[in-house]
């Protein structure tokens, strides 16, 4: 993926409303999901929608999600068909003179594709790698996979190259005619802290908490 | 909605995969869209899902979103067909001693429906309403909408009737055998944080910082 912040890749990944905050560029589309962790995973079914959330990590210029072989989403998708995948962090609700114009500050991600299921070796590779772009700084610090979890576990990759972000910034963009008002106008900002590891009940004595839990995220 | 913890309302509302921690509640899900305030909106169009987040403002047991009245999605709702919104709010990540007993900890509600296109004085005053409901007690700080704001947004209501909630609260659950190695498991807590209110730059002097920012968000 390698565009211009305003080309974007195809008809469907087009921003259509407001798309002055639309960034086809990848970093930004990088940066939106690294953080997210959390992706909707949308397919259409029978001409209906589904959409479960689901934790997917990036390498590269591709997404990853994993899941039980027998899982509805996971078996549409090794099949072959289309998928949609949102990403979304809130920054702060937007506060206007009027209504129609309080919004949130926010940054998405609409990635369209179609899945492909990993298999064999790579499969394993890349499951062992997922876990270290969403734990950075943990390698190492696991047992090795089971056969039979690789086998009842389902790897799913989608490629980048049809995602969208939408960038939202800033104070209330009030009519002109509003500013005057007696009305109280601004931004409230809504940060993500991660806080201090809790480690689990049954850890034995003497094992100490690691430095990728104690500054999560690090930087990979 | 009024239902049992695991009582689903429907076969496509009901949770599969790891279905111990699903909650068809109205409590429970009430509680998770009420703090995640944005909402994926996920529909199926000629075969393919389409996503979208999208503010979506929770009063009694329905769900309503606003938009352009030229979205494709809005479009899409108004013509009666089918939607499914999903809310996730990320409480944590939960390191296990193998990376796929690595988890997340987190609250998720996903809705089943059709839209319906809500119009006139309702609409008028609901799209109010959605502004108290995402901005609790900020009611009356805001200006009258004018008639070509009324014509250019549509307001969408969804019931919660197909509403099915997933939690995962707590610490990894490895398998017994990995307990005593010599790997770090716990829970790395993810909080969400409402900060000091940032005035609009063009905010008038005299005019101080309301309750509702401060406080941000007020119990309704």
């Amino acid at each position: 993926m390698a565009r211009t912040r305003d080309q974007a890749p195809s008809a469907r990944a087009t921003v259509k409303q407001t798309a002055a905050r639309a960034d086809y560029e990848a970093e930004t589309v990088y940066a939106i999901i690294d953080q997210a962790l959390v992706g909707t995973v949308s397919i259409a079914m029978d001409g209906q929608p589904f959409a479960l959330p689901m934790m997917v990590a990036r390498i590269d210029d591709q997404i990853y999600l994993h899941g039980s072989r027998t899982s509805r989403i996971i078996k549409h998708l090794t099949a072959g068909n289309e998928v949609c995948v949102a990403f979304t962090i809130i920054d702060g609700i937007v506060v206007a003179r009027s209504g129609m114009n309080c919004s949130a500050n926010y940054r998405s991600v609409v990635v369209h594709g179609k899945g492909t299921a990993v298999e064999g070796a790579e499969k394993a590779e890349l499951l062992h790698q997922i876990t270290y772009t969403i734990i950075p700084g943990s390698k190492g610090d696991y047992r090795e996979h089971l056969p039979e979890e690789l086998k009842a576990t389902s790897l799913i990759r989608i490629p980048l190259n049809e995602a969208a972000s939408k960038v939202r910034v800033g104070g209330p963009k009030d009519d002109k005619d509003d500013v005057a008002l007696p009305h109280w106008a601004g931004v409230i900002p809504l940060t993500h802290v991660y806080g201090e590891p809790l480690p689990a009940a049954d850890l034995p004595a003497g094992i100490e908490t690691p430095e990728y839990a104690l500054k999560f995220p690090l930087k990979n």
